[in-house]
């Protein structure tokens, strides 16, 4: 009888799904996948977004869906909705809450270390990517900038509170961001603000030394640089894949979620 | 306005997490963490198992929760509606319509090849799991190797379609299963009845070999001979992270869902 339920359940979504996305030349040289404007999921085609966005958001958060530069147009709804809702709270506590339970196992010396990514991770920017369609639009540099040079984003509250947890259990705390040198003053005055108020390093991009570099070798760079200076990373927290792959990515890695935007 | 709404949604999910959860030691000899039995993620502490199961299958999928023997006692309704229902199949058909797009891009060879997990990978043990609480149940061994030993697993039907239609690009197919070597016989049965016909080698596992060996070291070790007799893996998909962590993973590797059981 299982059987018989499971097998229904699964001829009952024997749609096909095509080619139907479009392949373009990356910027960088390799090619990357546009997902299906209309994506197609439900019996005879029928357009589900609760259905296929939330596929699309696990496909990111699993590092199935990479190399993209917008979401899907039909899913800024559902992503808005994801943001500003329960969801992504929740979400965000559960990948904090592991983190700390892990970390509590650990033996602290003086040179334990954990490594924070900034945006999206201690601080966030949903009040300048609700005003942008949550990532539905291009990236902006320029206008992402004005929002950052304000110095006004809250902090993620979950990673403020694994933060300070972290900090009483004695460990190290290093941020390395992919933010520019020149916002090294606004982001740890923005830092503090939100709650944010000790650090052992804020290291900021040299973007003349790392120009054409991705995130994972800027990032893998500056960690060796700590483990070399003794620094013993215990644990490495983003929101981005390439925060926390290449080298000394640290003893265990936490991936937070972010639906809004990808940095290879 | 927006960054008062921002606020708001921040604020209205204040519940603190306390470490609630118990740690155990694990019988490999590492600790590990039971997820708390009473989740409590809304305001006023009040359990809302959509929202709190669903980010721990998210954390499950992205590699965050790791090391656990059941899933949360909780989320058994939750685990069993989304196998039975249209997200399981629609989170499979996203995995594998990325991983076709990536082989399209990939200039073939003699040797190209692509390597698939099994269980609940390419063979679906959700006729089995149906009948035992969706993973909340210890793992049994002696009934979960009866089931397999009928022979009777259905295909997972997105990853047959990705897999035909990495045969038709012209890549090699290898299988690499956990199970033992004495199932070898009924699992090349199964999959020619379930529908695949054709792969270059079906790798059981050598449990006097790979004894006390994790599945990321069995799996790793296979590889190497593999590229080490000349194949070159573009591809790599399984269900569990210890199928595609390691050494010799694949060019890109693709991560299934499951939220049944976890290998390490």
């Amino acid at each position: 009888m299982k059987v018989i339920v499971f097998f229904v359940a699964i001829i009952i979504l024997g749609a096909e799904w095509q080619c139907n996305g479009s392949e373009h030349e990356h910027e960088h040289g390799h090619s990357y996948q546009i997902f299906p404007l209309r994506m197609k999921t439900g019996p005879g085609g029928h357009y589900i977004p609760e259905v296929s966005c939330k596929s699309w958001r696990l496909g990111v958060e699993a590092h199935n869906v990479i190399d993209w530069r917008t979401i899907p147009q039909d899913c800024e709804g559902y992503i808005g909705n994801y943001m500003l809702g329960h969801q992504y709270r929740s979400d965000s506590k559960t990948v904090c809450r592991e983190a700390y339970f892990y970390a509590k196992t650990i033996n602290i010396t003086a040179k334990t270390t954990w490594v924070f990514d900034v945006d999206e991770t201690t601080l966030s920017n949903l009040p300048y990517f609700a005003d942008h369609g949550f990532g539905v639009e291009l990236y902006n540099a320029t206008a992402f900038n004005e929002w950052v040079d304000l110095g006004e984003a809250p902090a993620l509250p979950e990673s403020l509170k694994l933060y300070n947890k972290l900090l009483s259990l004695g460990i190290k705390i290093v941020f390395i961001t992919g933010r520019p040198l020149y916002q090294q003053a606004v982001t740890a005055t923005n830092l503090k603000l939100a709650g944010y108020y000790k650090w052992e390093k804020l290291i900021t991009k040299d973007t003349d030394k790392y120009n054409g570099k991705t995130a994972v070798t800027y990032k893998s760079t500056e960690r060796q640089k700590l483990e070399e200076n003794g620094y013993n990373i215990i644990g490495n927290i983003g929101d981005q894949w390439s925060d926390i792959l290449g080298t000394n990515t640290g003893l265990r890695t936490f991936k937070l979620p972010d639906p809004m935007y990808y940095i290879s």
